[in-house]
């Protein structure tokens, strides 16, 4: 066989749009599977509607409806009272893979990719061929409405019937979708929706299922939650390769003002302890001038120093009384333990702050044929996670607790574990936002927290334990009283039922702790007397 | 507080590119956490220099080569006797994202999506600000060196220092990368290549350690294997939107000659069939004006017509006895049975050849505190998968199958499955190509192809199991036999010794089947003769 040269193999070189490879491979961004499909849909828009609420300051007030047309095909509605979109950005944002306001700011959003929306689109798009209804007022002036689509080739889009409408404050989208299954179950649009309301005390959600039924999930809070702010990079944390970038795009004329004016916790004190670590370095340079050695020399010097924790006021977890309230709505387990962690810092001197719980009995853990196993809730910035779940970090940083130690066993008890990381940029492991990833530092703090929380409620699961371990154990003896009564009766040639019931006795009195009212009750015989042997 | 407009929001708004987008996301292509982050740089070379030989009718001869610079810090290379590159394309190909020969074609290769190599350099490039030293020579003339870096904000190669070099044939690529670390385990570079010879018996590897330890994993076939052509999609599994693209780019002049052109198994025959299911369709017409209600009637007359499965030839799947191969290379396992399945389609008409294989005994399994657990050995068209677990098809598919109908328990049996999935197409769920995504009609090949290989071990395992557990229930059971001769010996005042030994002896003759060599012998204590007693 002929071997072929290279320049005849890339004949067939080409680029292709970051639109035309998600047009390809659709289940990254999380359409996969047709119950999943939908979620993912709702999910895109309803953290987008509530990013932009909060943008705006205002309350979030958000209905989606879900209309069955036919077999595997849904229309969805998601309404919000948010700032809107002005029109001529209508297109890019709704339209444009990667394109938005969130991606380049270190703020704690629930979206930060300016993929999500575009998403929608697309999905639209290739499964019914519709475009996308828009309606939106800004409250600036003419409220419009338009059909969106996306030029999959070049990433642009394709904005249609752009006319006038009459008064509208916030945000319409409407779309068909197919190769989609609504499911009211675990993993259903109704449970991200309670689970979002629950994490989001402040958000009003009403939703219509297919059948028409309407559900409120009532604002339980009526004040707005402070808007967290751009927090700066923490200096640990920070790679050679974040430090040259932030220098790059610096206006400070000197490297220490630099410093003090980019990251957080870094005074002009701390700059003088640094200098004593990176002694060759001119703290007087220009920034822009600083190269890879230089900055490998300071991030050095950044990790010799003692750092006060990064500030944590703008980032905000779901806290501790909420996530009681969530977990009784949930779960309503018999005794929980919720625990919140300072924060830390994760690659790219980024803070973030795990919260966790651990819910024991009520509708804990999972049923399964042979009996319960343990639950995992995730949330990222009190964003429900669904999917995903046995690649994420919280799944594996939960799974990795020695349970054992807090006697607690996983597998085989009711046992629900709540996690949520709350960040400014959460390292997801795909496009989806379903999963975080397996980044060392924040499995270590999830794991922490899920210990913490295992520990309070260590002793209440130890008593309840201890009570079910005596009741088998007294099971499994009884199991064998009456094949050895006639073992015995073989051997010893006394009566049969008579040793059964001497047995018995002798096994009761062996397990005093089982209360009467726990021991099992033997069916339809009656009890005799009994003689005593002597 | 007051509201803010959308107008002062969307000044924010920013297009991005897709490399910016990684970088800020690199643990999307697979680089989170330091182990597998190395193996990852090693995966995309490896595939793309395998890819590359192949293309060339090349028998592929591969050296890694792993060198420690520092703490977290390794310098990689890998060479390949492939086509090269010619100095035109290098920059786009190993430095821009979403560029490459694969993505727009039909044809079975291990990367399909122009991201990986580009992924190499831009993770090089933000661990260590180094660029990529890359030497090609595609046997058409004098061979080159350069640098390679690539301009994250625009996505476009930076090429530097390119000159002539000597001879050289092939493609020579050299980095270091920071954030990563070297590892001999089940999921490092060692196990990766080894995995990937065995089930390419046609390559050859040469590997040196970063402890300069040289191991080559031997060419076992010295035949190429036939090059996978171009395969053309399958009408089951075609949705609208896709038949309307292939629609739009025909050559052809009438929808019936289109039909028969663009898909596979379509024949003039069956057109006349399809004609009538679809009545009011005009096959007449030019393909190109198909509307969207138009190819919705075709893609329910595709569905309605029996069809020929599809043309399997141009997949190359890792064949039975390769797969014992590997299998008895890697578990050693006591027995194994495999499987092939015949293809079948998946989504947008791609055909696709799941293979299985059962193995037990051996180093099959995992070995776990309390004995032993299932383990499973991905791949995909022949490429190992390692990391990712959790979300992968095959590992949702393993895990579904009813093992109790099989005598197996893949949670404390040393068992081991293997799954290789071989497509033109692999939907994998995320860009870093680690886990194939959990699509219904894959993980249903998967789950028969599994249950298949099975069935083929049930036999071997149930016998084995039958003893196992009448071990067990006679250890139980002598557990006991102590504290109920001393609770019979209240009961009846018989001698307590020799009651010990009468039901010791009861119970043995229950249970005949345990043959007296795996009888667990007492511990320092003699046997005593027996007094009968009647």
């Amino acid at each position: 066989m002929e071997t072929r040269k290279a320049e005849e193999i890339f004949k067939e070189f080409k680029e292709h749009s970051i639109a035309e490879f998600f047009k390809k491979n659709r289940q990254m961004l999380g359409y996969s599977g047709k119950v999943r499909s939908l979620v993912t849909v709702v999910h895109e828009y309803v953290t987008n509607s509530l990013d932009a609420c909060e943008e705006g300051n205002i309350l979030p007030d958000i209905e989606v409806r879900v209309k069955q047309i036919d077999e595997d095909r849904y229309n969805i509605v998601v309404i919000d009272n948010g700032p809107g979109i002005p029109r001529t950005f209508v297109g890019k944002a709704l339209a444009t893979i990667l394109a938005g306001t969130k991606f380049h700011r270190y703020v704690q959003q629930r979206g930060q990719q300016g993929i999500g929306a575009a998403g929608c689109t697309l999905f639209a798009q290739i499964t019914t061929g519709k475009q996308i209804l828009v309606k939106s007022g800004t409250g600036t002036g003419k409220a419009y409405s338009c059909n969106i689509a996306i030029d999959t080739i070049k990433n642009k889009p394709i904005v249609a019937n752009l006319v006038d409408i009459g008064d509208f404050k916030g945000l319409y989208v409407e779309g068909e979708f197919a190769d989609v299954k609504y499911e009211n179950s675990d993993h259903g649009i109704y449970e991200y929706l309670r689970r979002t309301a629950l994490s989001n005390p402040h958000v009003q959600i009403k939703f219509i299922d297919p059948e028409g039924k309407e559900s409120v999930f009532v604002r339980a809070v009526n004040v707005m939650p402070e808007r967290p702010k751009p927090t700066k990079p923490h200096p640990l944390g920070l790679a050679v390769n974040d430090l040259l970038e932030f220098a790059q795009m610096s206006q400070s004329r000197k490297l220490s003002a630099f410093l003090v004016d980019t990251f957080a916790r870094v005074t002009p004190n701390k700059v003088a302890e640094l200098k004593e670590f990176a002694k060759t370095l001119d703290f007087e340079k220009d920034p822009r001038t600083l190269t890879w050695p230089e900055a490998e020399e300071l991030i050095k010097a950044f990790e010799s120093v003692k750092w006060i924790a990064p500030d944590a006021s703008q980032i905000k977890p779901i806290g501790e009384e909420q996530i009681k309230v969530a977990l009784k709505n949930i779960l309503d387990p018999e005794f929980m333990n919720v625990v919140e962690r300072k924060p830390a810092v994760f690659k790219g001197g980024v803070p973030f702050i795990v919260e966790a719980a651990v819910a024991f009995g009520g509708t804990a853990g999972k049923k399964t044929d042979e009996g319960y196993s343990g639950s995992i809730l995730r949330f990222a910035n009190r964003v429900p996670l669904l999917f995903d779940i046995g690649s994420c970090a919280i799944t594996v940083a939960a799974r990795d607790v020695q349970w054992k130690r807090y006697n607690i066993d996983i597998d085989t008890q009711p046992v629900s574990i709540l996690v949520n990381v709350s960040s400014a940029h959460i390292p997801y492991s795909g496009v989806g936002k379903e999963s975080i990833a397996q980044e060392e530092e924040i499995i270590d703090e999830i794991k922490l927290a899920v210990m913490e929380a295992a520990r309070g409620v260590q002793r209440y699961v130890s008593g309840k334990l201890r009570l079910h371990d005596e009741e088998n154990r007294y099971k499994t003896i009884m199991r064998y009283t009456k094949q050895l009564a006639q073992d015995l009766h073989e051997i010893t040639g006394k009566d049969q039922k008579k040793l059964e019931i001497s047995i018995e006795q002798l096994v009761a009195k062996n397990y005093p702790k089982v209360t009467e009212k726990e021991l099992p009750k033997k069916e339809k015989e009656e009890e005799p007397e009994i003689e005593e042997e002597n």
